[in-house]
């Protein structure tokens, strides 16, 4: 007997993606989670590790990215949805354009590092769709209780 | 007896760099090189190898950056110059102001895929200094012969 996959929402992947988030601020790094799903299925995960592999470049996004690229044998993920709790920042934008991913879903925007406050051009291909503040709140508390305990 | 360490000119890394990105070009690769120099000594080298690891995020910049983090064992480059033969990227713009590296060296312009055709900000810390067009006809021949032959 066949079944359906369920199709599942946006806010679903997003609470995937604010697991990373959460493990990332468990290692007292900048909590930042990301999933990369395919056919309603997720194929890659990743969380902040800057300070653990003391790599500026370790973004949540780009390790989601690159272990994707892994998974499927291609280093184009035209039908790809990237959810990131936390607006990618510029590095990460030309991450994904390179990768030419489908969709990308962000939580919370970020007003000092995210792309908006670097560009106000679409740095994206003209196909990519972007859809903004899914579980916004939620991702912006854990990134404002992080700092919070910084200080 | 101590002798004072030579300076070097800007020409003489940007031939470093094209001497990567000629390998990179012998590879099948875009032919993109980068050298990273600290105190006159070259700290770290790359190019493009995107078709080799089939990652999208393989550019000459960012395999040279994340290379001389773990060559220094810092994050932050602000005493280091990035010599790249080809204007960078919006992704390797974004890696270069997580780093934090000093100052950026550039030969070719990049119309389609440099950061200027994507932001009229500038996408670098204040302090970044940007110098452009060293070795720029070279930089540029082997970009052009690449892409010749591949049509």
């Amino acid at each position: 007997m066949l079944y359906n996959t369920p199709s599942f929402s946006h806010e679903h992947f997003m609470r995937q993606a604010l697991r990373e988030a959460e493990e990332a601020f468990a290692k007292d790094e900048v909590p930042v989670g990301a999933v990369m799903v395919m056919n309603n299925k997720i194929i890659a995960r990743g969380h902040n590790q800057v300070e653990l592999l003391n790599d500026s470049t370790a973004h949540a996004e780009v390790l989601a990215l690159t272990t994707a690229y892994q998974v499927m044998g291609s280093k184009y993920l035209p039908d790809a949805t990237l959810y990131v709790t936390v607006e990618p920042c510029l590095m990460c934008c030309g991450a994904l354009y390179w990768g030419k991913v489908g969709k990308i879903v962000y939580g919370a925007n970020d007003e000092k590092n995210g792309y908006h406050h670097f560009t106000n051009q679409n740095p994206f291909p003209l196909k990519t769709e972007i859809i903004t503040g899914v579980l916004a709140e939620e991702c912006a508390k854990l990134m404002k209780d992080f700092f919070k305990a910084k200080r």
